[in-house]
């Protein structure tokens, strides 16, 4: 279905990988030298021990080169393993920051995928939300979209959604979607939340083509989507979970956007393990 | 015991607020200013919606104050409510980040207390690892100490760690610590990870006072404590969950890591609750 | 029609003061220092010396504050005076910048609001386009806002326009269209550049609900407006100006994007005014 | 008449350049990874579209760098085409960009080479002056520089120039100009504005040797030109166009600045052509 | 002899305060949170321990309000004395950094100072090097002209000075000048230096008016003051020291050049005496 | 003993380069340009103009990359010299500021040399202190460690050390010693400053493994380290110079901190001897 995600452009998330490096260095690493003589080499795999969906080696690779540009940093297709090999204080150096930003980044995608694979086959899209950790944006979206889901707006800046205040703060959702058309901009839909049927249908007749049902039950959002499924797009969200996750995507709407897919989204377990470390008789430092 | 954990400097952890800020921002909020006009008024409540231990108002505060310097931030003591008064387009456009902030300091600061209650009465102090969201170094380390932990290094620069790599390549536990002590600036303790009996004696031996057991069982942590307790400072880690804590802390060690306290923290439910909303008649662009 | 544009978020154009203030003051002003004393007060005030649409006072302001935060800066709006008063250091420093940044702004607001008002009364909208001075695109596109036009994305990252190369490497414009709606995110609406009347229809039984037609005489216009113009938004670009934007307005498409808003804006007249400009007698330094 | 100008260090002007980029790409180019694959191979060339003096492909180029570390770019010097040869996705999203830096640097260096030409062999040399546009001092006077013209001060910090105000506040342009040379360090000159030709003879008389005669007339400029031509520089401003420059040029005055190279500029007109734009047959994703 | 010197645009040395706490707070203060409670209230007195001129008080200021903002400082003009008051905790954050901006700046004033009296009443200027401190260059020339020395060129954008190596490379001192002289952007002397009086004639013939003489004897500056001194600007350096630097000024030369006055001041001896430091009974943390 | 320092972080002191490379060359060298073509070759060698400690070619190297990234840069081993070869547009504009670096850190180490020569064969360890100049730390840092001192800690961030302020405070030494221990992070020891010999061992009962004693007498020192030195690490400082410090070593502490080792260094005598330097004949611009 289309080409993999994009990897977002490195500006919006290279300051996370110097944040990150830089919390940890800080004024450099206090252990290593003391008993690893500079230019010791050495190589290390990047091991995932569960199964998961690979994301995010793009970054890791960025947290090594960033530590020492010498590294080598090496992905064997064929089986899927990761080399990094150079001067081992560098190795030594990134290991927890990289390893990080991977536990978090393959944990995003295996999660979101989990609920991908649950809505198989019913044309539903599993959609992301704004509920990402700070400074994460692009990164937890993106690897949403490595888990296979579509994405919502990134930010506030890029999508129009109308929500239950600006509704009542306009005085209807008729109101609001008639505002909101009369100013637009032209890239960007106008999308509105509705909290029932009569909303909905309001919405509608006021020209909204994209609706987001908030916390309905799956009768409710059966009934909407009967009425109203061909004349604008449907949202659904709120409470949804593994379990009752593919009895929505029945209901005949055509997006479930879940927050959990990045607020509540499981490490992945993933480790460095070194290799070929061997003490250099005679050059411990004296 | 002691004063509360000061928060970090607004340097460590202000970055994280820009980025934030302006990942959701960007160019500008595109929903609210085509319904809302500008000076309309309002106030809002944060909510936590579970029991939890309250972590990062001062953050949430600043989320708010970089969106819109002029809202006006109160904690009611009497009762922890917390209120954000003002325009309330920086209202709207602060409540995603400032909450997604909240979720995860809570959140981490809750699930650390956990720990650290189940150990109650031991003497035995929880201490948190540098398995930490990139980025997050200082609020999840600020977080875990609201929880109640201690805190283990920052970062690399301010510990010395000498870990099984570092053993190997030095020749082992004795010669790592003695290389280490004969060059480790005044400032720092030398701490090395051991794996046997026979290791933790030679570090002791060869001058360490700080040793970290991994991945034993309770019985090995027993025996090493009966034997090393009064001479070093003991710390294990390793497969610690909520049900195997106190039986750990019961066997004499002085200190238990667990990178679970950041890695794996659930997210708290927070919530913002915006009062007052009331459409301005006639004030809806025409 | 709406409440009026949105100053855009501080974070997007205070680099531009900032880069602004520093390339003009640098190390300091060299001039001023030796002729006038530290805490000689005056006042000055900024002055139309033509008929214009006032825009980026709000930026002018920050100008003067960025250098001397103690100025005190006044709109009277009467009569439209804008006063700066305080140190006379502060003031001189930052007169030049502080109007070039007004002679633009108020520029591009002036030139956009005489193609708006050569529409006038037919409904149609003139919007801008991504042609802007590299470092403005915030400020530039507020100008156009102020000036009466409707914006177009603000950049490559919040808009989907298909133009003509992505139809060609796509495989023609049905192809584009598909593809794209297949996979496009969800708040971001699909626009695709059409060459023909051909054209336009295969887009329109594609899917695609918004059109640019790209250098079309009028009467293509208008021939594409009468069979397409209520199932699709229609937009036209290409060699438009003050003498033709009328004509074109009045063929029945729904907005007319130029370039010129932007690229070609006239600089306007704006100067500053210093009062009270008196030697301090036995005041000059010796 | 000497080296070609140097273009300004590169810290001088890529803060621009990564706001240029940053404000158009923003989270990703929306649109073309929907339709064009990674790795999808193209090339472009840079055309002008009107005869002009070339100026800031050093600055393009570096725009292309910053989105696509890996485009190919080549100056082709026997017929001075340029090529950008890479991923289309990186060339599609520098497109834009690249070319709004060139419109304005070629438009700044065709203007003022107009101005240059008119006044050919008078002798007199044409400067710039500080209404550069916010953000653009240093690529502004590199391209009055490549248009033929000298360069006055870049700001406020590098040169000394007395005006009206600062005379006035001194007590008259003798003193002005006896203070200023009591303190001035010992790199710049001091320049002071005077306007009458008594207020000319003062000033040169209290050791001035580099006047501005701002809005004098012609004959007023000759008069002092004669009288003071060979005791001092005389540079004249205020309502130069190119219907009076060389009227202006043969009065004897040695210098002519003129704020409209730089607030005037019409946009030169260079496109992006791509080439070899082509569908892969099958390679659209399904 | 005029106005005091302006303190030099804060955005010129604020990022050296930034830097300077940043590596000395880092992730925040380990000692202090642990003894003294949030909020326990002090004060603070600057004291000079050695006789010397102050400078750099607004640098300090700027170091304690960086670190806490609600920090009261204050200076008592009548007899000198600068207060710090507020929390503890922060006066002892900043206390170290704040003193070692004091310790340089006062040592600079201070040492300068003891040149420039050492000429008095012989009209010759002590004027300062670019042989300053590595990201000090604004504070250091500051702090010589604090110490009554004229400032030279901040760097090397803002004055010309043709070397040794500008003559080689030119082919003669009289061609270097000429070329200069062709190209010189209006602002800007241009200053050579020669290194026998027959190239001092050669310069001044060449038309310039600025001659250094690097490493002359006092009997070679006065032979070449006596014939150039009306024409040109004379100015000396190399080897000047506290003992010979009286005996130069005689010789008839307008300026002194001296690289140790930025290069090897001697540190001043400044501390900050804290007062009132009690326990709060009982409010050490149990 | 041991491995030779490890350079800091390059994030630590690379904002100083940029910030001394910002503040010499800004919009440009006005002079070189003038009468040296873009492109004219050259080689220049970095000279020792005294016998020193070498320390901070890498930084130096750094500042002429920043400016040419085109240099050449080359140690020859054999003989300690250093060349630098390329553009002569950057190594001239380079020059001073790689030099400033020099100056300073050689100066840095050669000085601390001298007091560790002072104590060969005593066991004593010289120790730097938090003087440094401010945005110097990791720098001054580095350099006392190639001069063969040991490192204290680096800021206020990486070691715990309660000072005369932080007793008084606490109410005791005592009382201080055992806040600090129950509270502090497992990574850092707990230093205390004690004024007598009652207090060290009152320090040393409640837990303390580690004292500075400031500014007391050689006698006094060696009292305290009969008693104590095989229970504690004993830190002395205050008042110590090349003329005492051997003296003090001999009494039996372990360490001396100074703070002249960084406060006080005297610059060393560094210069590049540019070669090759001719006149390309019939290049100097006409």
């Amino acid at each position: 279905m289309g080409f993999p995600p994009a990897l977002p452009p490195e500006r919006t998330w290279f300051p996370l990988v110097e944040l990150a490096v830089s919390e940890d260095i800080g004024a450099g690493d206090a252990t290593t030298p003391l008993v690893v003589e500079a230019g010791h080499q050495g190589s290390a795999i990047i091991e995932a021990r569960q199964p998961l969906v690979v994301c995010g080696l793009e970054v890791a690779f960025a947290v090594f080169r960033e530590i020492d540009a010498q590294l080598q940093l090496r992905t064997l297709i064929r089986d899927g393993e990761q080399t990094v090999q150079g001067d081992l204080r560098g190795i030594l150096a990134a290991e927890r920051t990289a390893l990080n930003f991977l536990m978090r980044m393959c944990g995003v995608a295996s999660w979101t995928h989990r609920f991908v694979d649950a809505v198989e086959g019913t044309g539903v899209r599993i959609v992301d939300t704004r509920k990402t950790l700070p400074g994460w944006r692009s990164l937890d979206k993106y690897a949403t979209g490595v888990g296979g889901a579509t994405n919502h707006r990134v930010g506030l800046y890029d999508g129009i959604l109308l929500k239950d205040n600006h509704v009542a703060i306009a005085g209807g959702v008729g109101l609001a979607v008639k505002a909101a058309l009369a100013a637009a901009p032209a890239n960007l839909r106008v999308c509105v939340e509705v909290e029932s049927e009569a909303q909905a249908i309001e919405a509608v007749e006021s020209g909204a083509d994209y609706l987001l049902l908030d916390n309905r039950t799956p009768p409710e959002m059966r009934a909407i989507a009967e009425q109203l499924a061909d004349r604008a797009q449907l949202e659904v969200s709120g409470g949804v979970h593994l379990g009752n996750v593919r009895e929505i995507a029945e209901t005949g709407v055509h997006r479930i956007s879940i927050g959990a897919l990045t607020h509540s989204a499981p490490s992945a377990d993933v480790a460095l393990e070194i290799e070929n470390v061997v003490a250099k008789p005679g050059r411990v430092p004296a």
